[in-house]
């Protein structure tokens, strides 16, 4: 897990360098024409799933729904997808909730998008588009490299899809290096050594980092992380915050990061201790803060962002006396229906 | 918060007796006739929209998203939304993170439908088609009666919308009324004494059951109480479940409880603590069962097996002598955007 997190600022300029799929998948898009876009995911992929979802209507306007896959593999629903553009995020495009419902969605009337690291996998071949995320084999359970490798093939899509060119992205590799070498991590991790849960939050396009984060931290250092984004959380979950509840809060600069202020504010009243990642120009009330070097793009943040949360999950598994390569109960490819 | 929930068998009856709202809308609705459908909503009330996907995705055959309210109220977008039925669900209909979401939705070309328990709010001026839920006024900040009621209309407009008579529907109040009543709520509420973190987990129309259960948890007795689909949970989650985290399993008769079968398996493996809410035959593993009525239909099923989780959650509050009537930082009518 260690190499792979350390790989990203490779496995990114590397998929910056072969476009090609990408650039066919957009022209194939283009030429359909969609009226509407659901997305298909599980787990880690799922996060990447939010982060084009809320790419897609802002940045193009569509409207955009999560599947839930067992409606089709349960329930057995075939339902009309003429016009619809249906894409399914998988690393290995192994586990049969997405190439089933994928099958279906094409016999359906979609057209069907696969986005994994595995060009060879059920999923890439029972979709009739294509795209490789080129992230190398990974081998730890806990999916690092793939994720931000996703996010990068998925924001690429969007951006060609808009006209772009994609050159906003070119510093990623260089910045993912900075964010990887990052200090303070060691000190968070210290102080999270025996928390037993965690609540980490968001909004906007850093709402999946938040989501990302405690899986990771629920993966390899089992502790039990929630995840609200800013507005949700005040409609309920705020009630269980109080100074025991470590907080960890993702604040990128832009319009999500600005919309999490009342969000931290009232999280500061309620004596919540929190960590934030991020613009540490923007936080009432943060206990320690990790100051992340700026995106090129608000888009671009939770490319960065996630890093030095993986880095945390990673360190707090190790002096856990936990494998953060091999965590209990799980397995690289998860077989639901 | 005792008093609303006792409520339900009644508060369900008026809402059967009074379905001219549910019936008109069906009737624009269907003139307009969607190509996709997009729901708004928050909190309890973002847990009966999921219900409303499932519903709509097997039922209807329809594209479905859940709308970000923050790509409207933070990012600004102005999508275009022609042939979008829009539905917005919130008991107060006082948040602003849903009725300028709506009066965007509407001037970018949805048709615009408001669910509501407050015919005179904002969010239900601004729509074009309102549904009162009429559940009577909630006092208590955690939300119940409205929930259930909210249910029952969604039910209703879907099964107006099919073709259906509602009349599947109408033992409800009855059955709700032998569910508030069903035993063992007492010992498994003394059994969670000293829980400080628990999980639910369901499958397809009782996933939002799972949620909202682990929501009015939060709220009342500041339980981190974490939710994952049965599948979703072998994709990473699954890690952190041992024999010492306590697991509430909801289970109803049909396809969406069979299809736990697995998951149920592979947590009773790990070791955990299960209690299951439902359906008492298909169980591999589960400490404690809380047996319910079986209801008319699988889809009706969420409408009555939230009953005994609110009791739980009430009780719950109670015996840890705290307030379940005044959640610690909530107010009932939230303001975010």
């Amino acid at each position: 897990m260690a190499a792979e997190i350390a790989e990203q600022p490779e496995s990114l300029a590397r998929l910056l360098s072969q476009t090609e799929d990408i650039v066919e998948a957009v022209a194939r898009i283009k030429a359909y024409g969609p009226r509407t876009v659901l997305l298909a995911a599980r787990g880690t992929s799922n996060n990447a799933a939010l982060y084009l979802k809320y790419l897609l209507e802002i940045s193009l306007g569509l409207p955009v729904g999560l599947v839930s896959p067992s409606t089709f593999t349960v329930y057995g629903t075939r339902p009309d997808l003429t016009g619809v553009l249906w894409i399914a995020v998988s690393q290995s495009g192994g586990s049969a909730d997405l190439h089933e419902p994928t099958a279906i969605a094409r016999e359906c009337g979609a057209l069907t998008v696969a986005v994994t690291n595995n060009p060879g996998s059920p999923l890439a071949q029972v979709a009739e588009v294509g795209i490789d995320v080129v992230a190398g084999p990974e081998l730890a359970v806990a999916a690092t490299k793939t994720y931000t490798s996703q996010l990068l093939a998925l924001w690429l899509l969007v951006e060609h899809w808009r006209g772009g060119n994609g050159s906003a992205a070119a510093e990623l590799p260089e910045l993912a290096a900075k964010v990887l070498d990052v200090g303070g991590i060691e000190e968070a991790t210290q102080r999270y050594r025996f928390a037993s849960s965690l609540l980490t939050t968001a909004r906007g396009y850093s709402y999946p980092t938040a989501r990302e984060a405690a899986l990771k931290l629920m993966e390899t250092s089992y502790v039990t992380a929630q995840t609200f984004s800013g507005a949700d959380l005040m409609h309920g979950p705020l009630a269980v915050i109080d100074p025991q509840m470590p907080v960890i809060a993702i604040v990128s600069e832009g319009s999500g990061g600005q919309a999490m202020t009342p969000s931290l504010e009232r999280l500061a009243e309620r004596g919540a201790d929190i960590t934030l990642f991020g613009d540490a120009s923007a936080v009432p009330g943060a206990t320690t803060i990790i100051p992340l070097p700026d995106a090129p793009l608000e888009e671009l943040a939770p490319i960065l962002e996630i890093m030095p949360l993986q880095l945390l999950a990673h360190r707090l598994s190790i002096i856990r006396h936990l494998n953060p390569d091999e965590p209990r109960g799980l397995a690289k490819v998860t077989s639901t229906r």
